[in-house]
């Protein structure tokens, strides 16, 4: 292979880095990849941390020590929340969502590879997720959601299921009570899809009363695992005493009027 | 903002256009956010062309013209098909994935972000994606690798239920018959969900007789739209005439002793 040039270096560090957000590569990584010097790599490293910070494009954090390395840590400001949050309702706030009964039609915004990107970007600054295990949703809206936050913290997913499948092995099921319908559903997981004394975030689409989120949190404990924390893409404003505490929404639903094609959603005031 | 310097200008370059896989970037837009001159930014793109070669990261394309700018294709040269996807049959193979009736438990696999990504990357190589409009799947499992492709090409993600829900609209549902169990079943999809006379492609986990691959066909006859390709992560080796053709596998499962704790999956020979 071409030796590359300090110029080239930098673009491929970066791209190797920002492809595979926290996962730490070692400096000996690059040495070998790029036939140069500890010294020379640090040095590329250096600008690219630069560029990061100056353009607020993520951070890049090194880590001396054996295990040491550098990785890229994806984090998005108060004001780049704003934008990205405020672009998505104004996408979703579009009349002809409305659906009989007052749902809205999310399909494409909550499938676009390049939106939830952004949104998986913007749940990653919010928590702290540096004892992590696991991402953990249910199907199926919510796994594309999910799985870019899994993918920006590093983290495996594990999606509940519905019901069990003979691909899943022995399962763990438990029944709870849709918040809203209060209608009796399932829900079940592999037992070997998460390690005992485990900590995880639940990530979801969608919470009207909590129902799904309080089943989930019920299936955690049937795992002896902690629920770290909760965020839900959009949070109704009513009722206001969800089943579960502690959830951070991006997005705020306030109100669908059906007749007048009127919705009125925004960014979670806290986050922007 | 601070201006940055020529190493840091390519930096943020490099992760802006990975970031957006096949998304047009015009050079307005680099020398509006870098207040720097187009010739500097062209000077800029050429190295990232050029680190993306020398290294096998991909490739970088301009666009000269009005609609013209750079943007950046994910590419999988043979060589690096073979590593990710021997690297894939490794954890695939192992004996304790073999679950009552010979089914592969590979949730682990087929939900982590990394691995995924990866596959999605290797997908993206092996179609010619350039008038495609949408990526297909069926829920549950081929979500997240049909999301990955779906990323990696910059196009919208359609799942079809198997159930028609109320956030979907109206929906066309239709039944097809399991190839490999004869049980019939059902899937619907949102009328909004495709355009008519769309083209798509088709991502899904598994195939073994192919019934759910022709179902997802069937379902685009409804909406006018013509299937370009179809792409599994696993096919398994008999029945070898399947319910569909012209389906590329990325893996090929040839035999699982269940007695045994035997697996024998390898890549497509036709891939690497």
């Amino acid at each position: 292979m071409e030796k590359l040039k300090r110029n080239e270096r930098i673009a491929a560090i970066m791209k190797i880095l920002g492809d595979q957000p926290n996962k730490i590569f070692t400096l000996n990584y690059f040495t070998e990849r790029f036939f140069a010097a500890k010294s020379t790599i640090s040095e590329d490293i250096m600008v690219v941390k630069q560029s990061m910070e100056k353009m607020r494009l993520g951070k890049i954090q090194t880590i001396s020590g054996a295990a040491g390395g550098v990785k890229y840590i994806p984090f998005v400001t108060e004001e780049q929340n704003k934008e990205i949050l405020e672009n998505i309702c104004c996408y979703l706030s579009q009349g002809e969502r409305i659906l009989p009964g007052g749902f809205l039609y999310m399909a494409d915004v909550i499938y676009s590879p390049q939106k939830i990107h952004q949104l998986g970007e913007v749940f990653t600054s919010q928590f702290d997720y540096r004892e992590v295990d696991y991402i953990i949703t249910v199907e199926t809206k919510g796994i594309p959601l999910a799985l870019m936050v899994a993918k920006a913290m590093n983290l495996p997913l594990v999606i509940l299921r519905r019901d069990s499948k003979v691909t899943e092995g022995s399962t763990v099921s438990i029944n709870y009570v849709s918040g809203s319908t209060g209608k009796i559903q399932k829900m079940s997981l592999s037992r070997r899809a998460i390690k005992p004394n485990s900590k995880v975030i639940i990530i979801d689409d969608f919470m009207k009363a909590g129902g799904t989120a309080k089943g989930m949190v019920d299936m955690m404990k049937e795992f002896d695992t902690q629920v770290e924390a909760i965020g839900v893409l959009i949070g109704t404003k009513e009722p206001q005493e969800k089943l579960v505490k502690d959830y951070i929404p991006l997005l705020i639903l306030e109100e669908v009027k059906e007749k007048e094609g009127f919705i009125n959603i925004y960014p979670n005031p806290e986050l922007v």
